[in-house]
């Protein structure tokens, strides 16, 4: 077998087989297939696209190149959820204790941010003393205490997903929803869960800019995971405006926090509620919204979550004092130059101010301030005044507070008439 | 500029601009752009496409990648012939003295072979004491005495495509019409003629496998030229079998120098006359067939390939005796297995032999054996009975002769019913 081979094959429109695509991959992260085959291989499948079961048989073959995680150990269904990415997505807080509280295991392996989208693992950092790097052992057990752990992705689940993506990323061959699929999905089958619930984000600030798209996302995922004989759900929701009032990363654990209060915004609780229910209905476990309400309002999730913070390590008393996490003092407040609705608020745009206040990465190595974000007051659909107080900003020195503050501005697009106020989830599929 | 925005703009279909163009073609032939985010763009390129500004200007840039070959000190037109390579094609020593007789100045820069069709400078150096590594100085010199020179192409013509095409080599992007064209092109461009004749191949053995195609490069090929100032023409012949009965480096030069006594095969003669005629045209120097016929016979062009011989350090008595080329005595024929008409005569299957008989490389360090070849008794159209000589194979110990004998074998068809002799030259464009 050659890559030369491969590649023309794919080139020119043709099927490739389970073993050339083995061969591909192998190859590749084994490193005896050259960065320069497998980038001309990428754009080939860029133009030509890969099948259902071609794409399975990349995800499998990704899957096979490294570890997987054994959770044999866990007693009953081990769930998993996955996010395609937005901003001010701090759903995972409020999502897994509350599951949890149901009495089934979260297994939650998680990323950092890069780009205008935020990561869990570096959310969670700003808690005081959080320990996101776990042993397999430590992962466990904790799991098995409390129902769910969130530990940062090791090398070792799918390192050719790791190479292949960073060649991707380098040769703008990013964008092909067989490649995105099979990079989700087989670190998602690596971390071995029976049942997985996908949240794909659509909209301006998400990878996936329309419904049609997010939605072949998903069934290509669904497919994948329900032929490797799991179990997957898929939730399509809004990301054409930042999920819930708070975008950073000790402001979003405060937001979670309120969430598990039972008094976070809307739309993050509408969207918790949906996913616990998608995941709780995989394990069997059938409940409503009204169930799902009374046992946020029994606050067994939210004292689920402080033993969680606890147990990785860090200060639980955030929980009930949220000035101890590392919050900014230095506000500027951006305002409404007219009257009128507020009628697009730009979630890529206040993502990137987000990075540029220096609580995101341009590049893998910057590093995170935990302490700078902003603070949404108004959102799409809210009526405004002239003078209005729309977001506030949280910065520090590091902070490009100019161009922060102008991205801002510009993200707010207010209209004379009335908007009506979008949709959260916009779809359940699987 | 970033090269990952580059690849973008190609892959969504957009036109490059000169500046983009003239960075990706640079910043990879210093080493710049790394392989793999070339080997993307050249995919997308081969998806995409180029327009002619586009084709134009990456043929361009290749050109500036290194030098230009200075004929100012040769009075006149300078000419120059390109052909896309075939099986059996000795034509350049048949075209060269007969025009140069006619008083103009032909610089020929070639190369070597490679896979089934074989090279000018590996024919040439058949002929014993023959250099063709000439001194830039040299190479005018013999030009400015006897009409023309034939030369291998220096490393610091339009090192840039040197580069690229390796690298097209290895990923499935060579056959792109704007990436063939810009690669013919710049070289010719570098060696410094006012004016180009292309012989574009078309049909089994050839790279061009259609008419269609042929034209569309040799139109590109054309546009470049003329835009860059200078003047060319355009010839598609046909390769569906190989271009005379001698195949093999050796075999070919005894055909050249019978073509020049004037009794040459008649597609040989009639193609050459072809080149000649327009070549001359470009000059400036009108000729119908009668002065080209009338010129062979007064063997002015034999005596000027002999000087050509001596010039560049050659044995010229091989003009008159043959046998002091290197040609193999150990001889086995191929016979045809029933009556009938030679149908098709795979020109490729041919070149493929002759490779297998150690005549050709299959890879680039492989050496060359000038005394094996191919001599082919019978063409399309030709009648045959069971049992007559189709063709000779001249062998040697480094062949592989089995394999080569059941190439030769196989690339014969041969019909009951009578076939047509297919024509040689196929259109004159320009």
């Amino acid at each position: 077998m050659r890559m030369y081979d491969i590649i023309k094959k794919k080139r020119d429109g043709e099927e490739l087989t389970t073993e050339e695509i083995r061969f591909v991959v192998h190859g590749y992260t084994r490193g005896e297939i050259p960065d320069y085959q497998m980038a001309a291989f990428l754009m080939a499948v860029y133009f030509r696209g890969m099948n259902e079961r071609e794409t399975y048989d990349l995800t499998i073959a990704m899957l096979e190149s490294g570890e997987r995680l054994d959770l044999s150990s866990l007693k009953g269904v081990k769930l998993d959820k996955h996010s395609s990415g937005g901003v001010g997505d701090k759903i995972t807080f409020v999502v897994l204790p509350i599951a949890a509280s149901f009495g089934v295991k979260i297994i939650k392996m998680s990323g950092r941010g890069l780009g205008h989208t935020g990561g869990t693992i570096d959310k969670l950092e700003s808690i005081p003393g959080m320990k996101t790097s776990l042993t397999r052992d430590e992962f466990i057990r904790i799991v098995d205490e409390i129902g769910f752990a969130v530990a940062s992705q090791t090398e070792n689940l799918a390192p050719a997903d790791k190479k292949i993506y960073a060649l991707r990323d380098a040769t703008a061959t990013v964008e092909n929803l067989s490649l995105i699929a099979s990079s989700i999905v087989s670190k998602k089958l690596a971390a071995g869960a029976d049942a997985i619930v996908f949240d794909v984000k659509v909209g301006s600030g998400a990878f996936m800019k329309n419904v049609d798209q997010a939605r072949r996302l998903a069934l290509l995922m669904l497919d994948i995971v329900k032929r490797n004989g799991r179990k997957a759900r898929a939730v399509l929701s809004n990301m054409d405006q930042p999920l819930g009032r708070m975008v950073g990363n000790s402001l979003e654990v405060i937001e979670a926090v309120e969430c598990l209060r039972g008094e976070g915004p809307e739309d993050v609780m509408q969207l918790s509620f949906t996913l616990v229910k998608e995941m709780l209905d995989l394990a069997g476990v059938r409940v409503n919204l009204n169930d799902i309400e009374s046992m946020v309002r029994s606050h067994e999730p939210l004292n689920r979550f402080k033993k969680f913070i606890e147990r990785q390590g860090g200060d639980p008393s955030v929980v009930d004092d949220p000035s101890r996490l590392p919050i900014s003092r230095d506000i500027v407040e951006v305002r409404a130059d007219r009257d009128g609705y507020v009628a697009r608020l730009d979630a890529e745009a206040i993502g990137r101010a987000c990075v540029l206040l220096g609580g995101g990465r341009s590049k893998k190595e910057d590093s995170i301030d935990h302490s700078v974000g902003i603070e949404l007051l108004k959102k799409v659909s809210d009526h405004v005044k002239a003078g209005d107080v729309l977001a506030k900003v949280y910065h520090s020195k590091r902070s490009d507070l100019n161009s922060a503050l102008s991205l801002v501005q510009s993200a707010y697009v207010i209209f004379e008439h009335p908007v009506e106020s979008p949709p959260t989830v916009l779809e359940v599929i699987g």
